[in-house]
């Protein structure tokens, strides 16, 4: 996938209407350098795969990235996750101050919409009415909350949690790229843009006891750690369920994004197993652990 | 203009997509009870003008009013204007924490846009279009960039101001109105939405005079204080613009409406008006104020 592409049109999208220069540094700063243009990147990437990529899953992919970016941004917020780093930089409420960064943030969601309505169809309202769930109240936000709640009580709560605050936004790159294509809405790609979301946020949860210290805390809310039976058992389900879609659908670039993606994830996971492994000494972990390590480093990934 | 309507629609715009109960606690404390409405209710006695007032006026009358919600508690924020009080209870913040306020004012500012999304007319994406111009990071966010940067160094700087951030919602209300009833987008009904954000900006400057102990900060930033001559002659040109439109394009409920606002505005002034005089000696002042008190006083006020 063309990531100057993606990196050229948010450019646009964010030059377009003229922002005034000082507010404009504050959300350049929260948008560029992009991280790994994932979510654009699946939508370009399926558009492909079915009529090939137009104007309008290019308007959606700057959309979808923008609100991510505004996501960031707000979840890096002092009151929030209290972030001071991002891609390697300084977060932006580290870099301009928080009143600056709560108003880009703001900027970002409703550019978010900006982009979308340049989407020239007759469906552009299903999408816009599609777009408000996955990113609202029932969706991305709940999940910030639920997780800032912090209430996890069982296995479900955080399967729920990975729903709503990253499967969802995947849903709409996939859901909203196929409506593009089609003029379909397809529960096929809801129920795949869910099992990607979830699945990618379980494995970087797992990536995330790569670190030899870990606080008692990171390691007390680690799903791996906390249910490793249900955890495994999920991800190496999910991952199943996706390689056959992809395969049965017949999605060849959807197919080279998602590889890729996990790719990256296992080089990870291998590098730093022993680390991995010393975390917890349960049957379920090591027998969950090794097994996906076997599914994933046999051949092919998918 | 029927208020319980509006409240009972803006009730249904939350609930409508079945928020977790203690995130709905946060965003209807947001929400209710409502303010004096101003915003919904132009847009229904705009439509009763011209060809009568439709479901999907309702539904725009609903966005712009969540959305005005979304702008109150983001800025009331500690960061931002640190208002412990709203509309005579405690802010969203001051009540139920910072994180919790700041995701209400995202889930309100995206369900703003879900109660646009349900607007069934082939200009919808025109409509989108408009209110991502008015309400993001060239209208009222922008606005509100402009006036916590305090760099107001002359009277234009502080029009600006009033332009962004109060007038482009109610240019939202009119222009958006104008086009769910007629498909057309009404330049008139642009200006007409600009002086009234201004005017009733700048009333409400004048009246900030009522209180005898003001900071010198706030004396300071006061533009009645600071630009007397500049600041009536505007107000005083707008109210004139605003009362020869309404007349000339027979705009009656309209009328009603504004002159209803008016009149409230007004008796403070009249009840206040030795208070107000007492902070300022300059000629300019005292001649504006006269000239003001006259002609709102004498007969009818537009």
């Amino acid at each position: 996938m063309d990531t100057q592409l993606i990196n050229d049109d948010l450019k646009r999208a964010l030059k377009s209407p003229q922002i005034y220069q000082h507010f404009f540094d504050v959300i350049e700063w929260a948008t560029f350098p992009a991280g790994k243009l994932f979510r654009p990147r699946l939508v370009l990437a399926l558009a492909q795969d079915l009529d090939g990529m137009t104007l309008n899953h290019r308007k959606l992919a700057s959309a979808i990235e923008l609100h991510h970016a505004y996501t960031l941004v707000h979840d890096d917020l002092p009151a929030m996750d209290n972030d001071l780093l991002r891609r390697g930089k300084a977060s932006t409420h580290a870099q301009f101050g928080e009143w600056k960064a709560i108003l880009a943030g703001d900027a970002l969601l409703i550019l978010s919409f900006n982009e979308l309505s340049k989407i020239d169809a007759e469906y552009l309202p299903e999408l816009l009415k599609f777009m408000t769930w996955t990113t609202g109240a029932k969706g991305l936000i709940f999940g910030q909350y639920l997780d800032l709640e912090a209430k996890t009580n069982q296995f479900s709560d955080i399967i729920r949690i990975h729903e709503l605050k990253t499967a969802r936004l995947i849903q709409l790159c996939l859901v909203g790229s196929h409506l593009i294509s089609t003029g379909d809405f397809s529960k096929k790609m809801l129920r795949l843009g869910r099992a990607l979301g979830v699945s990618f946020q379980l494995i970087d949860d797992l990536t995330e006891l790569s670190s030899t210290n870990l606080s008692s805390h990171e390691k007390e809310i680690n799903p791996f750690l906390k249910w490793p039976g249900e955890s495994f058992a999920r991800l190496l389900k999910d991952i199943l369920y996706i390689k056959t879609t992809l395969k049965s659908e017949d999605l060849k670039s959807l197919f080279q994004e998602v590889n890729l993606y996990l790719q990256g994830m296992i080089n990870i996971l291998i590098k730093n197993q022993d680390v991995i492994r010393s975390h917890s000494n349960t049957k379920e972990f090591k027998f969950g652990f090794e097994q996906l390590m076997r599914d994933l480093t046999s051949g092919e990934i998918l």
